[in-house]
């Protein structure tokens, strides 16, 4: 009789390989194939031994990917077929990975599963840009909302309640609908002074982070030609950013950054 | 001359031992010395080699602790003596950690330092406990509270922003007044039915679960007698911790689990 496959749902964290949790380190190390999300980065990738099997599902914004519901019918076909399957995604499985959607899918065709949690990019860019995503007499809170919709959808968010200046607001798959975040958020009651940022690639080699305000972020994030995957973060706790850094000026290309940054903070 | 101290910030994560990050292990193993709350677990203490040097530092909700400015005091004087410092916090430092106020008073004296995310507890909570966060349809964001306020400070919360239906809470340290918040929910518009659920010690064997709903999880709580440290996740999403559990079955103490949780289920 062949044995039962077993799916291993696995945040893979926010980029940096060393950021991967020692389940998930060990997960790889015992798998029969890899199914990962174009968010995993190159070096994490390299961290499966030779001789796994690897399939890409990648989901990139506004380019072809593979659908959900076949990505689902991949996982069912190898747990059928008796593989261990580590199934990688960026960050946080939980956390706007559609990660319920799949283990949903297992469930329903009687495949055992596991979920492992990952570090979510939102906690990755706070600690790699400065930024605590929390702090005393700045921010009680924090709001993880997406601005990314599938489908052209509309941005169908209730942004009077998202505008809490006392509150921290994190946006992921924020790029492409940055403008129009700014503009709602300012249309309702957040101050267009609002400290803000942007982090593409974070907690990686290839880290940048821009800093700017709310009303100026996305004119900041279009002239550095920020390319996703980027974090938005919006609040007082971003005011902390030039204090707290340690990462940007350990990066090996440090020169250019610290021009770049220099150039952003000169314009505002 | 004596050679410069230095800081590690670093999330220990849920508190399972192996969600841990791979960069918080090799830190742990190259420490001179580990300054530790007590939300870090016995088994990740277990992983710091002898000869490393232990300072607990432990925050527990209403007893006595060691002040936050004494804490950065420590921290100060080590890296000054020229140690290499893991300053280990439960979770993710920058999430409910106080490290923005750790890392500013480094900053302040000149301290260089690394801040290292962890996977927070939310995160953990969630995958451990059978409930997305986010999830197509019945969440499009989770926003992330505190419900413990030190020297007895009224819970000054705006409710009407965070009684949103169409996103999940979670709130940290909010046992203690657990009956307050649901009240305040409920007055502010969140239909008491909404699906509600408590974790006591997640990720960890310890783990117990219980599952009510907004207006009923307070007396599920009380009756199951949960104890710090404890998540509370409300929304549409807790309705899934059912059909997605995989942990509470494969516990070590498997008979106690099912029949606890079923005692709870039959009750509401």
């Amino acid at each position: 009789m062949q044995r039962n496959g077993f799916v291993s749902l696995v945040g893979a964290g926010p980029g940096d390989a060393e950021l991967l949790t020692v389940k998930a380190l060990r997960l790889l190390q015992q798998a029969d194939v890899v199914v990962y999300d174009r968010l995993v980065s190159e070096d994490i990738l390299g961290l499966i031994p030779a001789g796994v099997g690897r399939i890409a599902v990648g989901k990139s914004p506004g380019k072809h990917c593979v659908p959900q519901h076949q990505i689902n019918d991949i996982l069912v076909g190898l747990a059928r077929a008796g593989r261990r399957i580590v199934r990688l995604k960026g960050g946080d499985p939980y956390l706007f990975g559609r990660g319920g959607e799949e283990v949903l899918a297992l469930k329903r065709h009687n495949i055992a599963f596991e979920v492992v949690p990952g570090v979510t990019a939102a906690s990755g860019c706070g600690a790699c840009s400065g930024i605590p995503l929390t702090h005393r007499g700045l921010s009680r809170g924090v709001h993880f909302i997406t601005g990314h919709f599938s489908n052209d959808e509309p941005l169908d968010i209730d942004w009077a309640r998202i505008a809490d200046p006392e509150s921290t607001l994190v946006i992921y798959m924020g790029l492409a609908n940055l403008a129009r975040i700014s503009v709602s958020l300012i249309d309702a009651g957040l101050p267009a002074s609002t400290p803000a940022a942007a982090v593409e690639n974070g907690t990686t080699i290839r880290q940048r982070r821009v800093l700017s305000t709310l009303t100026g972020l996305d004119a900041a994030v279009k002239d550095a030609g920020l390319n996703a995957p980027v974090m938005i973060i919006i609040g007082a706790v971003v005011s902390l950013a030039h204090e707290l850094d340690w990462f940007q000026k350990t990066l090996a290309c440090a020169d250019d950054h610290e021009f770049y940054e220099q150039g952003i903070a000169a314009r505002h």
